[in-house]
């Protein structure tokens, strides 16, 4: 996948942090780990709304990816506070975190990486959101040992079969043979 | 917005008729009335997997609308199973919702109605998904209610200030003035 640096701060780098730290906390608890945070970046501040984590195994979710997880968490907002966000996320948005930034007009996502993952970045480029790529080291380590420890689980996060992700079984770690 | 038809069964009203129950679940405890039924048709016959509906006031969420409170309660799933399953919804799916199918490849969706919101369904065909627009009179009913007389919820619903809806005050009832 193409690396986009876009324009990034140091407050970006701080806030992805958060989203980083959120997905080892998931990869800890036995999940996917997958983080993000939301933080209102208005004409008076910073302020960050709520952090969130992928929660599929946790919480036996279909929806809790680590976008959907953090927004859940910030709660009701108006209209006019998300299109001042900015949302954070270790990894390129699956389509349904890009509808739901789309959904809330959400003017501009930083994402960690999008080698591991990408299905959403010309669709979100086209409905007006500003990506910024950051091609992360961090979350790029995360997702590889995703795919090599626990693939299965992967595979059901977006949606496939293991088979179609293009895992050689004899690489697969303790966690995939355990399930 | 446009009304097709597409290919109906009877068992499609069936199910619609579990997502508008759900619809109706939801208004009677002040909430958005969208429900969803998510329906595995496979080989072997039908089996309704999950029901749901809007929640956002009733557990003050911001991604559980109808159809993803539906795909939440109906758990972890394999990528095979959504494969050949049918959700049923009665109203046009947002671009979350939208974007969750897409996801999970749900290879087709029948929507009660598509007059009071349609945001999603150019991209959904143009993703493969089979869409079957009803028309439904009861699904139009409950939605034109929901905007007369609760539209700052449903503009929030939607990532919108009531401002934007272009709802005339003066038609407001009960509901809206007590927000």
């Amino acid at each position: 996948m193409s690396s986009t640096h876009g324009q990034l701060d140091d407050a970006d780098r701080e806030y992805l942090d958060l989203a980083i730290e959120q997905a080892r906390i998931g990869w800890d608890e036995g999940g996917v780990p997958i983080g993000a945070a939301l933080v209102h970046r208005g004409p008076d501040g910073d302020r960050v709304l709520a952090v969130g984590r992928n929660r599929r195994v946790q919480l036996g979710s279909a929806i809790r990816h680590g976008e959907t997880d953090c927004l859940e968490n910030a709660g009701r907002l108006p209209a006019s506070v998300y299109r001042e966000c900015v949302l954070y996320t270790t990894l390129s948005p699956c389509t349904m975190c890009a509808g739901t930034a789309i959904l809330y007009e959400i003017p501009r996502i930083v994402i960690g990486e999008n080698r591991n993952f990408e299905a959403s970045e010309e669709w979100l480029r086209g409905n007006g959101v500003e990506l910024a790529v950051v091609d992360d080291p961090a979350c790029i380590e995360l997702m590889d040992r995703m795919m090599r420890e626990r693939p299965e689980i992967w595979a059901e996060d977006i949606g496939v079969d293991a088979s179609e992700l293009g895992v050689d079984a004899s690489e697969l770690g303790a966690d995939a043979s355990a399930l």
